[in-house]
């Protein structure tokens, strides 16, 4: 049979996780928190299951928890969105993605990537008939960056969409109000659709705020924004996210998205409509993870490490070329089998062998376990 | 935004479910029981979730409900799926349509579908580049069947799959071995894949069994056989199922999957893997559902509707022309909103307005549900 993919293989994140179960490593590697989400949300969802939600929720997805996002959106934003005809509850993130681009990318259309990358994006285009542009962020003294003409350079007749992501995955990259000013100028005259994967947009460090499209009018007007319940409610095994877009936009997504997953679980979304109604401390979900950033880099700030700036989602980047002239994945490969901390090769979020000698680690742990694996970080 | 679907609108189960709702009529369209699942089935899922299983589970799935589905098909038909290689679950069988598609049909493949169909696999052919050829079932005396020959007619060098559904929605048509034995001939010279939709597999009558490709293995070496757990557990809103196919197959469909969904809803996999490790009764499953299907033609049986043979799945299709030359979209919503009673036009499982006077019923209905309906029905 021959290949869609034929360069694909498993994504590192299970392939990393694998071999973290099998040698007993410590799992910095794939993106989850170590610790249980609140029980006042299973006992939501257990309450939905009891009273009999079991069945076929509506395609676009349950009506409550389409208005607690739009009046989430609201309130952090300033932007509404209508709950009936602008939101949709996806299976995740990730299927969110994969259906943007079947709906909008027609064979042969252009989508700017932004590299490092989430690895799902190319394959994603490749499947919806398109073709991967590629922009590289720049990393600097103050971490990673965007080079807006660059990006402007790859624009051509033929691109449809551009693919953003902040907080940014691997790196910790948060767009700017700047960042904003100078996509808003590139893509003014253009007929260009935006999908902005927020999915860590509860967190953002050191007093920043997270600019989300959805901020800025003529941005959203042109753009799917993605989030997730998974990463919000550390639940990223309930496999519970959503879109919200202007409804031109999501009238094409949702005729896709009901021949793709048709809907998504009943009572989980009925669990997170009902404890969505009780307010949510957003803030408190970045402290908490800045708590965590800040711990983690305090252990490694005498280690052999260099620790790259992160100023949101729940990933540290370092440089280990002092310790190794390994490939990334040859390091991250030796430091879960040797250390006994995995990690993710950032080289895994370009789409050719990119090697900049550094390796992403998630901080999203209890204090135990991230005490657990700088013990074993500081060690080399 | 120019559409990639043009010609789609919302799936007929949403429209004629909320159309259901508006109106208070008894809900007899969309395919789901207005009953709930076991509580033992709850209770697992519960339990998952307090132990803290709401975390990412492998990419293919919890290992546990892997290893349940393998040992039911190996019981029910014979053919060991390894349940590490060859068995991956689904976000439902719809995503699994979608991403067998999006894996195996390359730009201007050829996929044939048996029409009428159910309404996610034209639009899921199209999205993956594909072309589907259609080929009509025949309506004779004994209900539904497949014309062989007419099939056959249709393979060219471009088709690439088959889609094939038993037992089959909208018509209750389940196959026979001498089906097997003709689509083994077809087949057997060519490269053809087929995509075996059998989420129904527990609902067969009359003493009749399922003619699960799993049990040829001729036909299995090239098929991807889609089940649900939704179907068979009364829980469709949870939208998990499986598909199971060869190692080569399953490579190429796991490539989609990861960037599609990358995984399902971690607690209730492990729910459903730990309730199925008692053994489960899916034979009673068929008798139950028998019931309510001779129950719902013996109302119907001095009606002015005319009753179809329903061999398997939980419809029952009626010809109601000596009541009205209406379209069957205009019949189906005459009857909710005029009778109170909601049905499917059978019209929406084919690509063109096919007109034949049909609409379909669903009895997976609490008894108390089913006689409330045929009391209407009866009225007419
Ligand atoms: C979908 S698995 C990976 C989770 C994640 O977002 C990451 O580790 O980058
Ligand atoms: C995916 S909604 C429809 C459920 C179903 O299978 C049907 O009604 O045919």
């Amino acid at each position: 049979m021959k290949s869609k993919l034929p360069e694909v293989g498993t994504t590192v994140f299970s392939v990393m996780s694998a071999l973290a179960a099998e040698t007993g490593a410590v799992n910095l590697g794939q993106g989850f928190p170590d610790f249980n989400c609140d029980p006042l949300l299973i006992d939501a969802v257990t309450l939905a299951m009891q009273e009999g939600h079991n069945q076929y929720p509506p395609m676009a997805g349950v009506p409550a928890l389409r208005s607690a996002i739009s009046t989430k959106i609201q309130q952090l934003y300033g932007h509404l969105y209508d709950a009936d005809h602008e939101i949709t509850v996806t299976a995740g993130a990730t299927q969110a993605i994969m259906s943007i681009l079947l709906a909008c990318v027609h064979p042969g259309d252009e989508v700017i990537v932004i590299e490092p990358a989430y690895d799902s994006y190319v394959p994603a285009i490749k499947l919806a008939g398109g073709v991967p542009v590629f922009v590289s962020m720049q990393l600097g003294a103050n971490g990673y960056s965007i080079d807006w003409d660059q990006l402007a350079a790859a624009i051509s007749p033929k691109t449809r969409l551009l693919l953003l992501n902040s907080p940014h995955n691997p790196t910790g990259f948060v767009l700017q109000e700047s960042d904003i000013a100078a996509l808003t100028r590139i893509v003014q005259h253009t007929q260009l659709l935006i999908a902005s994967d927020e999915v860590y947009e509860h967190m953002v460090f050191d007093g920043q705020r997270h600019e989300s499209l959805a901020r800025y009018p003529e941005l959203a007007a042109r753009s799917y924004i993605i989030s997730s319940f998974g990463k919000t409610y550390h639940v990223t095994g309930w496999k519970v996210g959503f879109v919200a877009a202007p409804r031109a936009l999501m009238t094409e997504f949702r005729k896709v998205h009901q021949f793709n997953v048709f809907t998504v679980n009943t009572p989980m979304q009925l669990g997170l409509a009902r404890y969505m109604a009780a307010p949510q401390p957003y803030l408190e979900l970045a402290d908490f993870y800045q708590k965590k950033r800040d711990k983690f880099r305090a252990g490694l700030e005498n280690s052999r490490f260099k620790l790259l700036p992160t100023h949101g989602t729940y990933f540290q980047c370092v440089d280990y070329s002092a310790i190794s002239q390994k490939s990334e994945s040859e390091f991250a490969q030796w430091l879960t089998r040797e250390i006994g901390v995995a990690a993710i090769p950032v080289s895994a979020f370009y789409h050719q062998g990119h090697e900049s000698g550094i390796v992403r680690f998630c901080f999203a742990k209890q204090d135990a376990t991230l005490e657990n694996a700088l013990q074993r970080l500081q060690a080399i």
